[in-house]
């Protein structure tokens, strides 16, 4: 059972996920989210569920991009659990979980482009620029088929071809150049923000390959992570 | 904002939802659905988004079919608290809002049949038989086609076309009837199940519409409500 925290917007969620279900999931949709608000949400996650904390396996956070204040409640929080009950971290970065989420919402319908899905998941960086990154979903493994990108408009759009799937908030500032190219928007607001439960899932996968994070250098992803498209 | 009250299946949720959008949400899988949990679990949806009662304009709760003691629980609840506070009770079929659940997963990735989409309803009955229901989805709007009705696999496979999208948790037990029509079937656990947030949607049409239940007289639907189609 893995505890995953998602504080990258204001819709932040909180879950006790076991072998890809919901256990336990709280989502509210607040401005602000403060330190004491979090742990909070977290003691009701578990005790709706009476469950301990010394019953979860592993912890997992949501790192961005995102929010800065939220990722940093988030990290920290996490961190704070992990260190004083010693399980593992697992960081992870919030295009792969929405990709994801694109990824189920079209596989349950049977949505698919030649047996396979190509995700572009993006988020609004400032101004005109944008954190983003692509997928391609085949045979139930999603892979991520380049780095975390950050770039402009044009750049993204050199990158969708026909029957992609867009996911993130940074779509609704791209629709207008996208509208009359056979793509799929993901832009309900019901699916198109990050997600505990998605976060969850990606962290189960990472949970069997032991990819845990060091919890003293792990920081929340930042643009300098990112490969920089914009000239 | 209407509050909503879900628990006629083990995965029970709570929801305050304003303008056909989440604030706040609570999921819990628990097997035994107990009173005490509930009123704890609408006491910390509220209080997650500092909310208190007097500020719900109404009451949803799911009406049925399903868990006879969860339908029981959530029917009580939910007319105690508008007895008390003169809030409206707003009663939702659980077929519609798992209907409106299709359509909504289906609208998001843009999976139509000729500009319109027919789903099917189905939830278990006892032995070999459901509780089903026929819908038509365009121009945004949910229709109801048929009535509630209750009957076999046999039945149900005489309402089914080509292109029909099912949901529901009867549908698992259809699937080896069907394997080879070109249905869709919602069968992912996490797009299956009903769920505070389209009861909610539901409500909010009923709301509306002055569709108010009688808090005297409102009872769970069962079978006796239901038109029977099996011999």
């Amino acid at each position: 059972m893995i505890l995953v925290l998602e504080t990258s917007t204001d819709l932040c969620s909180v879950a006790v996920i076991a072998n890809g279900k919901t256990k336990s999931k709280i989502e509210n949709n607040i401005q602000k989210l403060h330190a004491e608000k979090l742990i909070s949400l977290i003691d009701q996650t578990l005790k709706n569920i009476n469950l301990s904390l010394d019953l979860i396996t592993a912890i997992a956070v949501s790192i961005g991009p995102g929010s800065f204040t939220g990722l940093r409640v988030g990290l920290s929080i996490a961190k704070g659990l992990c260190y004083t009950t010693g399980k593992p971290l697992i960081a992870v970065p919030t295009l792969d979980a929405l990709a994801l989420k694109a990824t189920k919402v079209c596989e349950v319908v049977g949505r698919y482009i030649d047996d396979a899905l190509y995700v572009c998941s993006i988020l609004n960086a400032k101004q005109n620029d944008f954190y983003y990154s692509l997928y391609k979903f085949q045979d139930g493994k999603l892979l991520r088929t380049t780095p975390y990108l950050f770039g402009n408009a044009d750049e993204i759009m050199r990158e969708i071809k026909r029957g992609f799937v867009l996911i993130g908030d940074g779509i609704v500032n791209l629709k207008e150049n996208l509208y009359n190219q056979d793509v799929i928007f993901i832009d309900d607001d019901e699916f198109n923000h990050p997600d505990a439960f998605y976060v969850g899932k990606v962290a189960e996968d990472k949970y069997k390959m032991g990819d845990f994070a060091d919890i003293a250098s792990i920081e929340p992803l930042y643009v300098k992570e990112f490969t920089i498209k914009t000239k």
